[in-house]
């Protein structure tokens, strides 16, 4: 298991001890059908996208294919419907500032980034939880 | 503000003051494509599914509308792509039982019922991570 139990530590646990380093991605000219497909066989919400040299440059969500259905969206591409300016974090932040950035932004996934913007990672909402069960527990 | 900070109580919180009792819901019969407006509409992921009492039947996400993009989604209603097995938490319990469900469920969101099942709130992942902030703020 790669989280360390929390009492081995008193310092803030790091982004990369509870991030999920399987990360599915699609690139800017694929469809928005493909983004679904991936979205739902990678069991995700968020598809970090990627150009050709495997640099981060947006993100497209379950609520973004969602909203493609509201218009006429067979020929719709990743790029046409992606948020460009995506909010991310680096491995090495505390978890609290990630925490802070989802809330604060109203997301619930961030891809987490190394220094040239290549995607190594994605911290979910959901894996804080994770925290919050080692906090209260006997 | 409704969350009182920690250093007031020992206890584990309990969901209610992390919830947010402003809970957008649909009922059966709508169409998919009004499943989605409303979703963007409340900038949310989640719709909670009623019956005319008021009664949890479901849940509709946009991960459910994503999926429909690959089907001829124009006629569907809500209740054809609704899950109907929702897993749910109640006011009182506490947050951390919140996150257990959430992550053994991989899920981000749990409506919260009273005991006729009528929804009261909806717990998000995101809100969890205000409890991350508070533990390891100075
Ligand atoms: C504003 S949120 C609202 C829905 C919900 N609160 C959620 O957690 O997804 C939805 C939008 O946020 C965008 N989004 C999701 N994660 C993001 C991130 N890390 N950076 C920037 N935008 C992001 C999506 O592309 C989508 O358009």
């Amino acid at each position: 298991k790669r989280n360390r139990p929390m009492r081995e530590t008193a310092r803030t646990p790091r982004v990369r001890e509870i991030m999920n380093p399987a990360v599915v991605t699609i690139t800017e000219n694929e469809l928005v059908k493909t983004a679904a497909k991936k979205l739902l066989k990678g069991e995700t919400n968020h598809l970090p996208v990627i150009d050709r040299e495997g640099r981060l440059v947006g993100i497209i969500t379950t609520y973004d294919v969602s909203k493609s259905v509201l218009r006429d969206g067979d020929a719709l591409t990743v790029s046409e419907i992606m948020t460009k300016k995506v909010v991310t974090i680096s491995a090495d932040e505390a978890v609290d500032l990630a925490a802070q950035r989802l809330e604060q932004n109203n997301i619930s996934a961030l891809p987490v980034v190394d220094s040239s913007r290549h995607v190594i990672g994605i911290l979910n909402a959901v894996d804080l939880g994770k925290l919050i069960q080692r906090r209260w527990q006997p």
